[in-house]
């Protein structure tokens, strides 16, 4: 019988409950599981799920003092006092099985000492991917390959927004309060739109594939915040679509850049097609080449889903996660050294007047593909630097307004 | 120290001695792997590959009655003598990782059995997707998920084919023969472009997930060889593309229906995406809806890198294979009951006299678009039956020749 103290009871808290009480409770072949201690917030709080009020605690000591409990499964969200139940929950011996990418992306090498040195598990394949299970695939991997590269779309809500836009030819803030309204984007919205999310998902990922701690200050981060139906459609006009792609590179010189930010995609790609709440991984290994894992990035079933497969694996006395390594001290480059071609949209309400004072952006860049329409200005670079279109779009924010900015993709699968 | 017998030095062999020799030879935090006899028809044979002669016996009983080896890695191809080196391992009491896809779809029970009954372990990964883990992810999912649905392009050659002619608008003859040159496709091309291959891994996989054993004789299985520029062309014009799928589907009576058959995808979708030697496999569980995985299909590395994971795995101890059941007895329920549009094409030489007979076509299809070019009539029918389809075939036949049809899919990721 494998004892499980449950820290939270949200959504994703409920689907460990309910997967663990309909398929490992009573189990003729397996080991049952069962939930001994639930730890909530308000214990007089109306549920909709069945739970019998004895298992109900306020006291995070009614877990970590029960000699009885073998896992604690950690599904609250936030950093405390998470992260210190976490703590307290392997030094006295148990093993944690978490969702909480917050956490995991800024203490991953100290937590999983911790559970080293304590002799138990730490799994966290909940926290990025949902359903996806790609921690252990990259675990996995890792035994043959050296990864050198590392893309996706990670953030189910912001993928749906952009799917509704281009489908429904609707604006970003019309579908954002339609995605509020029923429970697809959260009321505060920034930590989606604005590449958090991703962001530690992307950090986590990248840790993990290059075998180096990534600071979560060296991610070049974007928000999508400023994509407009516009520039959906006028992506496209060129054959491309727009997403939200998180990416993570390893150079030859041991150096990498790790990124968030819109792209435009070829339709003709399978990212493009990667739609709603989905999540797609791309893995470039240097035996096996390009992989490619598709699945629910977010929800209930998925991500309890994933939290119980961990649990499955500690029960089973299986620690892939010992094999984790950050000793090759690779250093950021940043975004440098990456040429690409850059979509643009410019608002001003005076072409004339802004053609004279482009003279810097013809200096910058030679070729452009230029079109102009209800005062604004769409270009298509030709293909320069990630430094470049910095500093191209520094002097465009100076002689125009509302300035917005992708990369061209063409060689994604 | 784990000792290697490795069965066979072709493509995977090579692969295989490749990847064991450059990176788990001489390791230093791993435990080392090593290959001490390799089995070969032709010893005299020139090689490429550096390798030392006195590695290398055309005797299967040199690796069988050695005892110091643990591993049998087989990577003969065809069904004998590879079937019976296989069980002789196994009752040697050696652990067997084989890529023999022929010999798994057939006898996956009886040799998982022998693996039990000597407390060893088999393992094929590399038997479908190349480097594609999915026969591991199937294995994972199924401990919380039940499985219903599985599909997939399975082969790397026809995937490339049917890319060709879509891209180059070549015809398929043409495309197959330069295919053939560069040894994308063999010179007998009839496993591939039949669907033998792919069936036998659908059975596999579908064998695996369902927890049942798919007869081959229960898969609806039709080749590919007559499609033509012209059907891609035509599919184009309706927003599809034609790929190669193979499809499982357990149904909620515990009926199954397992097919490999040419079907039109809407463009925009993942599958159609999914191009040259690449394969995807989609896996619908009941808890985490659909999940998707993309990577190379076949290949020296891809298939030698699932050899080399499966040796890993068997060096570490654990043994996943051991949870596999086959003990649900479903039954096939052919490929009845599933609706769909149908695309067909019929060649004649006389359209009138065509139209006179195709009375007997509206009888059975309602609702048809129809378009006549070149001696060709091009149908898209109303949703109807499988065996619709099928009887409607068979009229077809009677009244014109060269008849093809496929099925048109529209809720594939």
């Amino acid at each position: 019988m494998i004892r499980i103290g449950l820290l939270g009871l949200g959504t994703v808290g409920q689907g460990v409950f309910e997967i663990v009480n309909e398929r490992f409770l009573k189990t003729s072949n397996k080991e049952p599981i069962i939930i001994t201690k639930v730890l909530v917030r308000d214990k007089s709080k109306k549920r909709s799920l069945q739970i019998s009020d004895d298992l109900i605690t306020e006291n995070f000591d009614d877990i970590v003092n029960d000699k009885d409990i073998d896992i604690v499964v950690s599904v609250m969200g936030g950093m405390e006092p998470e992260l210190t139940y976490i703590k307290r929950s392997l030094k006295a011996g148990k093993h944690v099985v978490t969702a909480n990418k917050e956490i995991i992306s800024r203490h991953i090498v100290d937590l999983l000492d911790l559970a080293k040195n304590n002799k138990v598990s730490l799994m966290f394949e909940a926290a990025v991917g949902g359903g996806i299970p790609i921690i252990s695939s990259i675990i996995q991997i890792l035994k043959t390959n050296k990864i050198n590269r590392i893309q996706g779309i990670l953030n189910g809500t912001t993928n749906y927004i952009l799917t509704k836009i281009t489908r429904e030819k609707r604006q970003f803030d019309d579908v954002l309060k339609e995605a509020q309204k029923i429970g697809f984007a959260e009321a505060d919205p920034t930590a989606d739109i604005d590449g958090y999310d991703i962001m530690r998902k992307i950090c986590i990922l990248s840790s993990i594939a290059f075998k180096t701690v990534i600071d979560e200050n060296n991610v070049h981060m974007r928000g999508i915040g400023n994509v407009t139906y516009e520039d959906i459609e006028n992506a496209g006009k060129h054959g491309y679509i727009i997403k939200y792609l998180a990416q993570g590179l390893l150079h030859d010189d041991n150096k990498y850049s790790v990124s968030v930010t819109p792209i435009l995609i070829k339709k003709a790609s399978v990212i493009s097609n990667v739609n709603e709440e989905n999540n797609i991984i791309l893995i470039q290994g240097d035996i096996i080449g390009e992989m490619c894992f598709i699945g629910k990035g977010a929800g209930k079933n998925a991500t309890a889903n994933a939290v119980v497969s961990d649990v499955l694996q500690v029960a089973a006395g299986i620690n892939d996660y010992a094999l984790l390594r950050f000793d090759s001290n690779a250093l950021s480059c940043g975004i440098d050294g990456i040429q690409n071609e850059y979509y643009i949209r410019v608002s001003t309400e005076n072409f004339d007047q802004f053609a004279k004072s482009i003279d810097i952006v013809y200096e910058s860049v030679k070729k452009l593909k230029l079109s102009y329409s209800k005062g604004k200005i769409f270009f298509i670079t030709e293909k320069i630097a990630s430094s470049e279109m910095k500093n191209l779009y520094t002097k465009l924010t100076q002689c125009a307004h509302d300035v917005f900015y992708a990369r061209m993709e063409n060689n994604l699968m």
